[in-house]
């Protein structure tokens, strides 16, 4: 039995030397590698720099990456080359991309340009052209400008592609808002089944994660909370054994 | 005698879950700070979360901060408790920190609400009102738009506070820059010595920082080259003989 478990937050090169970071010990993610592996699984983890990584193991093998479109890289290779029996996406990852940088000097220019062309109300198109990446070759951003702005594009979901693969692996997607109601987390996460195909959500709200406890649902993809768990290695256990059931049944 | 190291990079927050980073490792900074503690000279060492920190040591105190107003905050605290023979300013501070967040959708709605009031080109009064940031209150950032617009303001420059609380004290700045000429980056160090006060600046191309190899020019207050190394382990060597040798003398 062979599983996939990403864990960690990408990052998104602003220039040579800042990032837009997802936050993500790589907690969750490592103590669910570990799970498996005690139950004799292989595992292969994604993960980032600076996430933890489960304790070494003969049948643990590490892929690390950094960004989005690296990360999709790595999923298509693994998924092409291995069959899995889960896939368990716990890594954060960046919803959008940046896409283009401006001084505020630049940015009032290009605005200006652009409503004087359009000589009345933008659209999205109009705004679009500005994240154009034509001109976008920044080693460092100038810090010469009262302000900056940066224009950041949606970055493909990654999680769709899993099931693109491998249409019958089991797969475990996270779904994390912050400080909302139980409901509205499980609201949210009942209605990500449809576009990420999962077959399980754990829900969780960063507001009720906090040293020694991390609040999680699992839903399975009825919409129905099959779980709910108070800690990290809780949790871990529980998808592990979920996956293991499934299996063993 | 006692000095204060900064090493690391900071992160400026965009949500709750998510930040900008300036990407630093903190080798520098700790080898620098392990080469003045085995002079024995006391050290305080701020750093991040993520930052190489030196050996533990008796001689040795360290403190995190993540974010620049937090490091403003902490060298404040410690410039005024104690006196400092020199501060070694090796962090990767941010130059802009997040102010507002926009969806494609509502960044419009913004941008031609100004141009139907203005009834004409905007200027960077006009801008500067979106940065306001009276609604940001983001927890989440939602990902259900296309685009992302940040607008990002001028952090305070954090060397500038250390001569104001302490003027006696030796300050050694640091100036990064990415694959330009040496000609470029002496001029742009030469040029920083007015606005930061320091006494010498260890001026470094990003182009030129690889596995075992890190190309570094201190210049003194004159814009002298006093020293040009190529390791990390000579550069940490440099800056504390240096900093030795005025107080030996």
């Amino acid at each position: 039995m062979r599983v996939l478990v990403t864990a960690g937050g990408t990052s998104e090169k602003i220039d040579d030397v800042r990032s837009i970071t997802n936050h993500s010990s790589g907690r969750l993610g490592s103590l669910i590698a570990e799970g498996f592996l005690k139950k004799q699984f292989v595992v292969d983890y994604v993960t980032t720099a600076q996430a933890k990584r489960p304790t070494e193991n003969k049948n643990l093998q590490c892929y690390e990456i950094a960004g989005t479109q690296d990360l999709t890289e790595q999923l298509q290779k693994l998924l092409q080359e291995k069959h899995y029996d889960a896939v368990i996406h716990s890594m954060a990852v960046s919803d959008f991309t940046p896409a283009q940088s401006f001084s505020q000097e630049d940015f009032l220019e290009e605005l200006n340009y652009l409503f004087q062309e359009k000589k009345g109300p933008l659209d999205k198109e109009d705004l679009a052209q500005l994240a154009t990446p034509a001109t976008k070759d920044e080693k460092k951003i100038s810090s010469d400008t009262d302000q900056l702005y940066l224009v950041l594009e949606k970055t493909p979901k990654v999680i769709q592609l899993i099931k693109q693969i491998q249409p019958e692996v089991l797969l475990v997607g996270f779904k994390l808002l912050v400080d909302v109601s139980k409901e509205t987390l499980i609201n949210a996460a009942q209605t990500s089944f449809k576009k990420n195909q999962a077959d399980y959500i754990l829900a969780n709200d960063l507001a009720k994660i906090k040293s020694g406890q991390h609040i999680g649902y699992l839903l399975d993809k009825q919409g129905q909370i099959v779980g709910e768990k108070q800690t990290k290695e809780d949790i871990a256990q529980l998808i592990v054994e979920t996956i293991n059931n499934h299996y063993r049944r």
